[in-house]
């Protein structure tokens, strides 16, 4: 479910989200050990982060080059390695773990080019991997060590040797991946918050209108041009919520509308929208920026407009925002928890959700194997 | 554990083995369901081994070029479809099924090249992943439908456009699969049978004894020379269970000193052998015969060898014993089982697998929900 509304953190440079398919595996398998406390719950997390985060960075492709979902392919492998530290496995059993969640490692972008909720479910999948990889060695099953780089390794089978083994181990113990991570302001793929930082700059500048827009275009990578720009007329008539979250030139029009950041109840599909974002999505077009690499599509991107009366624009980014280099507060970061704790299926009360919220913000001090009790209890009851 | 001997059927046309992932993903939601009778077994089974083998049908290349192991990768959906016709899904859910199993499609080769364990786990994950899918699938999770020849199904993704479909659907209507089957007589990777077929031919004609060998060379595909004879010394000194069966050159010696088809219990690793083995085993080695295409690895082998007193010998093979075109009998197949069934960790009495053999053999005949009781209850009693 962490998954579901496309909102979870990113580690950009990895085009890959972490914590949807570590923080899971962890947390469900501490509940069932009933072993952890709150310094093991951190450590494993961070480990889990660490592997999953520096197999994304050896990558030289985009998820569109080939069309596998990082966060689940190679989410599998982290999470296992987060559950078998956690488990208390040595150096074998976290091999063995990783090595045996390789084995089933998957997830590609079919499931949202096809708006489809499978698209939804493949981190859960990866997680519900990476713990029984990680019990499965525990149990004294053997798997690859050469998941990498051996013959049929993931740098050959799924990258096509289009992998590079030195970036992903390049500033290894100089930082932690874990500091690296992006939160998204927007529920929706991170490669288009960019585009929509620099349409509400333009917005907030008033030099961007819906009622004076002629058209406008949106630059990002190729892969992401690809991706989540084509083909356009597609993408202009998004049918399913997923559809929408991958489609640039729907939410760039959807924010140039409504002048502001996007909410989770902003995301209807095609037919349910005003008829103003139906009129502005056809001014939108998108390209492949040559100033943009095949690894910089989260962040990097570029907007240009023209107005009815001629004028023009153009601007770039390279930051964006809720990355490292312009992070979300901590107070906006809890505004985003709360608001979507109070969207759950069952909503959680603002007491309850406040509890959460405080056992997370002081995991560290949790001793003893409360603290994962301390964390779902208020779940439980609402 | 069906596929921890590589004892299973297979459908040498498509380089896999169906059994493995459709029949005990359809005896698991039948249990679970507790719904199905004999009838529905069947063509449940039916449905997913042709689902299974005929996207096996339309793959280019054979596992060693790139490196998947097809009984997985493909495996999770043939067992998706199976499970959904089962539970009584519609044309949607069937679709829906299928996809969903698309989304974890994985299994690769370097588990056996490393000669681990996680070898024989792929297939009983494809298993289980099908049957997550179907109860997915019926819950109303939409799955992608393009998962063939979509932007980015399994022909661009999983094959790099290694694909055809029109081969997947040629005989579709015309011949079951099922009739396609191969039945192994010896417990290993089935591109080695051909070459033992020659081996025992040669030994039973008087013409090839271990002690007036000189030199062997056994002819296979590229992709078979590449994963089973290579690297040759590796090859020739197999350091677990999992080593030998996918050693050529080490099964070759041992049928050629044994003078005899081999049975699970002859395939000990290299430090346990006969002296006589590791002598012949240096004499053998491997090459890629040009006569052979690419997905030609299962039906055909070439056989050469030099006496010591310079006679040479050189023969081919075009039917493995076992497959549709010279078969085992059913008396040799319910040898094989009995023999299987007593080597059980917890033995199977014979009368309790005459039982389980019996109501296999007349499972079209059990109506209502009985058919997984009377299967199963024998060996529940041991």
């Amino acid at each position: 479910m962490a998954h579901a509304l496309d909102f979870d953190d990113t580690l950009d440079e990895a085009a890959l989200h972490t914590g949807v398919a570590v923080i899971p595996a962890v947390l469900a398998a501490a509940e069932a050990s009933g072993t952890a406390n709150g310094e093991q719950l951190i450590e494993s997390i961070v480990c889990g982060t660490e592997i999953l985060g520096r197999l994304g960075m050896g990558v030289l492709n985009s998820p569109g080059d080939w069309g596998w979902v990082y966060t689940s392919a190679l989410g599998s492998i982290g999470a296992a390695a987060a559950v078998a530290k956690l488990l208390g496995g040595d150096e074998d059993v976290i091999w063995n773990a990783m090595g045996i969640a390789y084995s089933e490692s998957a997830g590609n972008c079919q499931t949202s080019t096809e708006g489809t909720l499978a698209k939804r479910l493949q981190p859960g999948l990866a997680a519900g991997s990476g713990v029984r990889a990680a019990e499965l060695a525990m149990a004294g099953l053997t798997g690859p060590r050469e998941f990498v780089n051996g013959k049929y390794g993931l740098a050959s089978l799924y990258f096509r040797g289009e992998y590079d083994s030195s970036r992903a181990v390049r500033t290894l113990g100089s930082e932690w991946l874990i500091d690296r991570l992006a939160f998204k302001p927007y529920p929706c793929c991170r490669a288009i918050h960019g585009a929509l930082d620099l349409v509400l700059e333009a917005v907030n500048a008033g030099k961007l209108r819906p009622e004076t827009l002629r058209s406008m275009r949106i630059g990002g990578s190729a892969g992401v041009h690809k991706d989540l720009g084509l083909p356009l007329e597609q993408k202009r008539r998004p049918a399913s919520l997923v559809d929408c979250q991958f489609s640039t030139p729907w939410l760039v029009a959807l924010v140039t509308v409504l002048g502001r950041g996007l909410k989770v109840q902003d995301m209807g599909p095609f037919h349910e929208a005003d008829p103003e974002v139906t009129r502005v999505v056809d001014l939108v077009s998108t390209y492949s920026d040559p100033r943009i690499g095949v690894l910089e599509g989260a962040q990097k991107a570029v907007l240009s407009f023209e107005t009815l009366d001629g004028e023009t624009y153009e601007t770039m980014t390279n930051a964006f925002y809720g990355s490292p280099e312009d992070p979300m507060s901590d107070a906006t970061l809890i505004a985003k928890f709360d608001d979507c704790a109070s969207m759950a299926e069952t909503p959680l009360r603002p007491e309850a959700a406040a509890a959460v919220r405080n056992s997370i913000m002081k995991l560290e001090d949790i001793q003893g194997a409360t603290a994962i009790r301390e964390i779902l209890a208020p779940l439980r009851r609402g």
